[in-house]
């Protein structure tokens, strides 16, 4: 319990007993952890995560300081409010622990429920901010999320919600609007319903769409195609979760540009915009 | 030139002799550096920046593979197609070369623009993508972008652009209309004429609104208020650049945690917020 960690910028990072680390794990390539990050699963006496942060990162948490607070036996997802209570429970044994969320804790990560349920009972916390998916999966596939040329914004949604209920909180119109960029995130199995929104709000169907599968994860794969083709590029190519998806005239600058593109995630240059568009 | 780093995730990375690594630092505190940007800040034959990384970062360059690409003689920028030159140059060279941005290099960091010109010169590339100070300026205040309860959505815009012009390519009446949290990066100078657009499209003047200077950086300042007050909030504090700006129902969450957060950058729990709103 309250090991000390050595800073590699010089200064003295004391992983004070009863302090909780709200920790995004980046998009999943370890090497895309922060160093502070990294410092904390190396140093902190327990870990709490999901299957999100992949399966790279979860393979160099050691065994016995970590808790898998993802699905339960019965195949349910762990209630928040257990997630909490636990996290409560650990800090009051003077234990300093770490809540890992696949990347970034504050983007839609529910970072923000647990800071204040840690602050309602008194638990000190830092938050680690990481590097998102929503910007890191599109990146390494060669797409900017904003460009000069291209978009001065870009807005970030979730493909959980169902856009076709009136209540969804999500105004596809508006977000068609603003003529920026827009990046769903896990948004695979909603693709048809918010397309369809989209395009009904007035975008072109030609606007590019790219789905980046598994990205930075090793068997990366991207899919190109445009607002009207996408659904059977999906479907005919069987892109699966966790995917992000990008649209806007950003997903067109990729074409250009992948066959110069060096890193080791998922099939070297695969020129899958080529075909698709 | 052409040094080989040994990756800290076990595989080896070969830093290939005229390749480009468009490498985004981070917010600012060395310790937010993926291990990935560390490890080729440490080991690139030469790194091109200029000064947004924060001086921390800056401090941890070597002086004999640096070259600062930012502000001339005169005091005027270095043009952009200046910079994509000398990267060009430098890989032809056969050196491994590293163009470092403040955040991240494809979210405002014209990115897209160096990977389209490396790749029409036929220069193999790798992007590194980074922390957004977009998400992790608000973050470490204790200001989650998005949060179940208040924001469903989160846009990023520049706040370098002059939104009474007509020509603006920001439009603030759909992103009021969003719903969402708006975060403008670079937006201290400008801060009276978006939060009178945003008031002209009909968000109500009570928004909570927060100010965060400096995010991660020592010395680091909030500053909170509405939609109605933040521009004399910040000029009674005197909030200057560089600083991000985050408006949405996000920005009053951090009063009730507030207290409770921890890290090492500016004062700590200066609960600014409890006297400006």
């Amino acid at each position: 319990m309250g090991r000390t960690a050595e800073s590699e910028s010089g200064s003295e990072l004391e992983l004070e007993p009863g302090t909780v680390f709200l920790v995004g794990s980046g998009p999943g390539d370890p090497d895309l952890l922060t160093v502070k990050a990294k410092r904390l699963l190396e140093s902190a006496d327990v870990v709490l995560h999901d299957k999100l942060p992949g399966p790279e990162i979860i393979e160099m948490l050691p065994e016995d300081r970590r808790e898998d607070v993802g699905k339960r036996a019965g195949g349910e997802r762990t209630p928040q409010s257990e997630i909490n209570e636990r996290l409560v429970e650990l800090a009051r044994e003077g234990k300093s622990v770490v809540r890992l969320k696949g990347g970034d804790s504050f983007v839609f990560g529910r970072g923000g429920e647990e800071a204040e349920h840690l602050a309602a009972h008194e638990i000190p916390f830092e938050v680690v901010p990481a590097v998102t998916s929503a910007i890191a999966a599109p990146a390494v596939a060669g797409i900017p999320v904003t460009h000069r040329d291209h978009a001065s914004s870009v807005s970030f949604v979730t493909g959980h919600e169902d856009p076709t209920k009136a209540e969804s909180s999500v105004d596809w119109d508006a977000l068609a609007a603003t003529g920026g960029t827009i990046v769903v995130l896990m948004g695979v199995g909603r693709l048809p319903d918010y397309t369809a929104a989209l395009r009904e709000a007035g975008m072109a169907p030609e606007t590019p769409v790219a789905l980046v599968e598994r990205g930075t994860w090793p068997g990366q794969r991207v899919a190109t195609g445009t607002l009207e083709t996408i659904v059977d590029v999906r479907d005919e190519k069987d892109i699966s979760p966790p995917a992000v998806t990008v649209i806007g005239d950003v997903a067109g600058t990729r074409e250009p540009v992948v066959e110069f593109i060096r890193n080791e995630y998922g099939e070297a240059a695969d020129g899958g915009a080529g075909g698709d568009r």
